[in-house]
């Protein structure tokens, strides 16, 4: 990392990492505590204590621990499964692609400088998240996600269980990705009933970006408050990439293989083969991607209803699999193969996202019959999955004016058995290109507070080009926003406690409370100016006249704040 | 005007200023027109026409007509009224502050060159719009809002008439701001049937900003979609700053004539008085001010209640009449004058934005029995304005989670006869200083599309510092699309067909054309890259072998676009 990113590694402002240790195993939780300063009211000084924020930055924001983009994270969940019998450890790679690229002498230069060998589960064993939720064992990762979305909390009337996230996982209600072959990654956990979660893309195309570009922004994602992570590139060196990604990665991170399956045959669609694509998922679930976006629903008999369509198919992994189906005149090969997909996921944990190939590209085409003929084939898909114990997420749209939001989540839910909604905005007009992190932060908001689990973030180059770093933060920022007023909108305490800590600062003149406690305290302080971040007791707005704040206090005698 | 500021007078992309006339009164109402570009799909031409757009830019789009800030714009509405028999023309200016700011030398460099003496209504006479309404006569205003809100088709579904208009004004459902001595700007309407409007606020403080930088954003204001403009400077020369904007202004535009007044008394807010008050609206009146922001529904028996608060009062304007009550031990002035300011708006047919002194200014303080107790008395007062024939709007928060807009909404309707609800986003959550334009357009959207006719817009720089420039084009956008998104989420055929046309051009990489739909041509641009403005069948985001639509054009056999 060069000198102008050792920002992710600083501290945020007046916090410490904090890890809050379980009971129950030998694991602890990150956090950030951010530490508070006294009211002074009528001269006497108050304490406002400390307040934990949910932390997806990892141990980069950790001072006792030595960053190293080139050696990769610590690989915290390999100590939690030393002594586990359901998992075996390869001494090779299985993947041919992969077995390639490492003897491929040209590709040294691109190739992270640490070679980790695969880790598999071992025949019949009983392996995934799911698989052992069913049995009724809880596991470190099911521990470790209770005490997180708790925030330290122990004592509140919504205090989350261990035995609650196994009956969710079990139920097929949430999803906890975690492939043992990425074990720097902190678990984590999508569904309705938790903190609604957020996913940033990141990926070089073959006109833009490189290696270091891509780390540099993945980094900044969970730096800025991502929850998973994809990476969609399509150009060179793409295992290349995703390597350096995933090693320095501290959230799970999720791929869409066909798009390297489709590199991998030039981008002739048409030459794609079952063979192909399984040794590619292979190839990704040993190098430790978390969840895979598989678009197998989209059959066939729904390319019809496309064809009525304003945008057609809008979807990258769609629009490949419906040129081969129409090129062959046969089923989508992602659907016929589905069985076979979810035993080889079984193996290593990785969690399926049931990628939504009709997703409407426009309003005009939101909730159509191409949308919704495949949402009921992704339910059906969904319940393979299960009986395999592969965790499942269901991905959703796209572009759906706010009146047709709410049938999305409801049907959803039905077809769909309350697995994991996992939608992309919704945008909810088509018309501010530039904007559209605005135009989905709005749909997003609102279906992720009627249940969806995890938002898909877009930024505001969205339809026009690929995303640089501010625009990856701009991106983060309104979905970080979606993501915590759907949570105040659920109620859930935690969430709401933040804002409470915060609206207090401001009407007590605690500016840097205020800029601690938000979302963005770098921005919020670049905008209040720093020559003026000094304890002012009325804001600029305003002006010393003005000040609603100032005089509200003296009018409901709450004392004169210092 | 600098040259900066030229792109200001610069048509729209490929658009012209047309004016459609109306068949009933001499008048004709300017839109913009952007003409598309053709399809050229397997070798056919195939038109695509053109599309009008809502445009709130007024002449300064008309390559016609000349623009000198320094002489103000055309005065439209002037003769339309020339023969009007209820107003007259006055001699001189009636308030004594106006008086003193014309005759003091050192006030001259500040001054706008050109003094434009005053109307108002003959007495007796019915004169503003709601009692030309209420005895069924339709005003030249009334036709121009009808042909403007169809934007100049004439054969749809919803085709609105200006009997329409002319009803939903006389009930109360709709204002439409147009005080004779602001014969600049182009009349508009804020009413739930209608499109949803947005209002940007300016204004400089004691801190910052001076006269021509908010001359500069009141213009730019209305280029970006402003809808309405309210000024709320509390610095140096008020009164000429003001002078200088309406003179400007092709919208309607509002004030807080208590901002002003407390300028008068040196920011002591115990010093108020009604009789200062009072002239501080006539003054404002006669120079043109469209609507006032008046703080009369804050009472006496309220104050205990903002006490029981987190964030105690928020609004400036509550904040300082809340002050002077309890300094004074006596009811607001404001609420027992209110028939007297009644009378005064009536004469120059300003309309009354009932202020919400205490709107909540955290997500914890909303839908709270402050909030809700001052909402009952401002439908009280709502009535009492009626009586006298001033149009009426109701300000509200503010601060509301999403589970809570909706109570806001019912309410409103309900204890405000439907009067025409104007809120300040609401803000989703308290924790994003720095994004607060994207937490309160999701507030914003959502309570659009279940009512409220016109929305004010927040800007990134809330609760931090002032707007500059690019703060409020953020702004802006930000509620175009809140509006927007409620337009169509409400069925507003008009509002659709831009989205259809957008992604029409999308699908067929018509990139200008998308450009010249969206809501900020300049920033798609600018994103879009300039070396890439060409056409190009695919999109960076994707890369040549990855285009979605392309392969989708050919799988659903929509032909080869050229």
């Amino acid at each position: 990392m060069n000198d102008n990113n050792k920002d992710i590694c600083a501290s945020f402002r007046n916090s410490e990492k904090i890890y809050v240790e379980s009971d129950r195993f030998p694991i602890r939780v990150g956090m950030r505590r951010v530490q508070l300063t006294d009211s002074v009211i009528d001269g006497q000084r108050i304490s406002n204590g400390s307040i934990n924020l949910y932390d997806t930055s990892g141990v980069f924001t950790d001072p006792d621990v030595q960053i190293d983009i080139k050696k990769g994270l610590p690989r915290l969940r390999e100590a939690w499964h030393k002594n586990d019998d359901n998992v075996e450890q390869l001494d090779a790679f299985t993947s041919e692609y992969t077995n390639r690229q490492l003897n491929d002498e040209a590709l040294k230069p691109f190739m992270f400088p640490v070679v980790n060998l695969p880790k598999r589960a071992k025949k019949g064993k009983p392996f995934t998240q799911m698989a052992l939720a069913k049995q009724g064992i809880i596991t470190p990762e099911m521990e470790y996600v209770a005490i997180r979305e708790n925030m330290g909390r122990k004592d509140c009337d919504s205090y989350i269980t261990a035995e609650f996230v196994r009956d969710e996982i079990a139920a097929g209600r949430a999803t906890l990705p975690c492939n043992p072959n990425h074990p720097e990654a902190e678990p984590m956990i999508i569904g309705s009933k938790f903190l609604v979660k957020i996913n940033t893309n990141i990926g070089n195309s073959a006109l833009g970006s490189d290696i270091e570009k891509e780390v540099e922004k993945s980094v900044w994602s969970s730096r800025w408050g991502g929850d998973t992570l994809m990476d969609l590139s399509t150009g060179a060196h793409i295992h290349q990439t995703r390597e350096w990604i995933i090693r320095n990665c501290p959230v799970p991170m999720g791929t869409v293989p066909i798009y390297q399956a489709l590199e991998k045959v030039d981008g002739k669609a048409e030459e794609l083969t079952w063979e192909m694509y399984r040794d590619t998922l292979i190839e990704q679930c040993e190098q430790g991607v978390d969840y895979f976006t598989i678009h197998a629903g989209l059959l066939l008999e729904h390319l019809p209803y496309a064809a009525e369509r304003l945008t057609g198919i809008v979807s990258r992994g769609g629009s490949i699999m419906a040129k081969w189906m129409k090129e062959h005149r046969q089923q989508n090969f992602l659907y016929t193969h589905w069985d076979e997909i979810c035993d080889i996921l079984a193996q290593y944990d990785v969690a399926v996202s049931i990628g939504d190939g009709l997703r409407p590209g426009s309003i005009h085409d939101a909730n159509d019959r191409a949308q919704f003929g495949e949402l009921k084939t992704m339910g059906e898909l969904c319940l393979r999955a299960w009986e395999k114990d592969v965790q499942v997420l269901i991905e959703g749209p796209g572009h759906v004016p706010m009146h047709k939001i709410k049938e999305n989540m409801e049907r959803q839910i039905e077809w769909c058995h309350s697995a994991p909604f996992y939608t992309l905005g919704p945008l909810t007009t088509d018309i501010a290109p530039g904007y559209d992190h605005i135009t989905s932060a709005i749909g997003a908001a609102m279906i992720g507070w009627i249940g969806t689990a995890m938002l898909c973030y877009v930024t505001p180059k969205e339809h026009l080009s690929l995303p640089d770093k501010e625009d990856v933060r701009n991106g983060i920022m309104a979905y970080k926003i979606a993501a915590h007023a759907a949570d105040i909108a659920k109620g859930h305490p935690a969430a709401m406690e933040r804002d409470n800590a915060l609206s207090k600062a401001r009407f007590e003149f605690r500016w840097n409370d205020q800029f601690n406690l938000s979302i963005d305290p770098e921005r919020a302080m670049e905008y209040f100016g720093a020559e003026r971040i000094k304890n002012t007791p009325f804001c600029t707005m305003c002006g010393p006249n003005f000040c609603a704040m100032r005089i509200s206090r003296e009018v409901s005698d709450k004392g004169r704040v210092e």
